[in-house]
């Protein structure tokens, strides 16, 4: 089964954020998917300097990017999107039922197990980092945050892939990997270079010159 | 589609924890799914406070708990478990295209966007509740966690379940609001109400008593 341009999909993407999020809106991952099997997409723009239309929340109820929709119905989650089109394409999640079961595991593992533990380490600092007790928090959340990636690092072992051919569950971990990975990924070379193999895949660059490229929006006034 | 005994699953759950784990540990959700529907299931128990054979590690790259398997495969992630059980059985994930996709997004919504944002809020203070950089850390993250329930409860609104009939999405969402949602679910009454709700579902009550059943194993030694 392959998805096709007549699943009339749409996905909410940005026209304008702040510079640190350019290039980091989770709409990345579904525009990634897509890419990968070059099956276009309309996109509903919001501004995120502004507030959006009380509609927007009956799509998206926590008023994130991205909702999709398409000629079944609607969702949110991005990860709940991939695996929604995963399901409909074997280019994106493997048909055979244990290595789907797998690919399933790693991208609920990469949204569950790996980002929760990476992404205060980045967001606090970023947000927090003039505060006193901001250093000793985000130390207090390194040593799991370590443990986790070695144990990415142990499972990928020297596979190309997290599941066999390339899903999205790779899709995933190299988004988390490559917003919440910050120095500590460093330390992980054969991480490193799995994040490489994924972000240099066409698909991916596409879809990040989509992104930026629908970032024709003003800044919000002052 | 119905899921029977046949299926032949097992699930990892422990045989010790901390007292603090005691009916906290996320196999609880795959027992309450498996309870929804009656279907009987294997256990193979760990022991929290040991180290877990190497083997384990090839089951559950990141040592935690339930790992899953049945006739078709394995697969680790409670998350990942629960979609796979609802996909097999109408009960626990409707059939209908569009009702599946609300309830696939809500079940992601759980661990992607509430969950993360409850998580520290709880666990902070139980791990380093002494440290003077604690209260200011914790109180930097409520305004964000606070949004998200005010945003969920009036996504809820007066409905019974998040999407249609019970389902798995469910499941998974009145477990982060039992583990996580500490103090600020109070003032969310509906929120209170879905919980309590949820909670008071037999099913729920036999896979507790069931993981609480099987902690049968000794302390580790001191």
């Amino acid at each position: 089964m392959t998805l096709s341009a007549s699943a009339n999909i749409t996905i909410s993407a940005f026209e304008w954020v702040p510079d640190f999020a350019r290039g980091q809106v989770r709409d990345l991952t579904v525009r990634w998917a897509l890419e990968e099997v070059q099956v276009p997409y309309h996109t509903h723009l919001l501004h995120a300097g502004s507030a959006r239309p009380e509609s927007y929340l009956s799509w998206q109820p926590f008023d994130q990017v991205p909702a999709y929709r398409d000629n079944d119905g609607e969702m949110f989650e991005s990860g709940a999107i991939l695996l929604h089109l995963g399901r409909q394409d074997e280019r994106l999640l493997p048909a055979d039922p244990a290595a789907r079961m797998q690919a399933e595991s790693w991208l609920i593992g990469a949204i569950s197990s790996i980002e929760p533990v990476l992404r205060p380490i980045t967001l606090m600092p970023l947000f927090n980092g003039d505060k006193d007790w901001c250093a000793p928090a985000v130390a207090s959340m390194m040593p799991i945050a370590e443990r986790r990636l070695e144990q990415l690092a142990r499972s990928l072992g020297d596979r190309e892939w997290l599941a066999g051919e390339f899903s999205v569950a790779d899709i995933m971990m190299a988004f988390v990997l490559r917003s919440f990975g910050g120095q500590l990924i460093n330390d992980q070379p054969s991480l490193l270079a799995y994040r490489e193999r994924a972000l240099s895949r066409p698909a991916f660059q596409r879809a990040l010159k989509a992104q930026l490229d629908d970032l024709t929006g003003e800044p919000p006034h002052a």
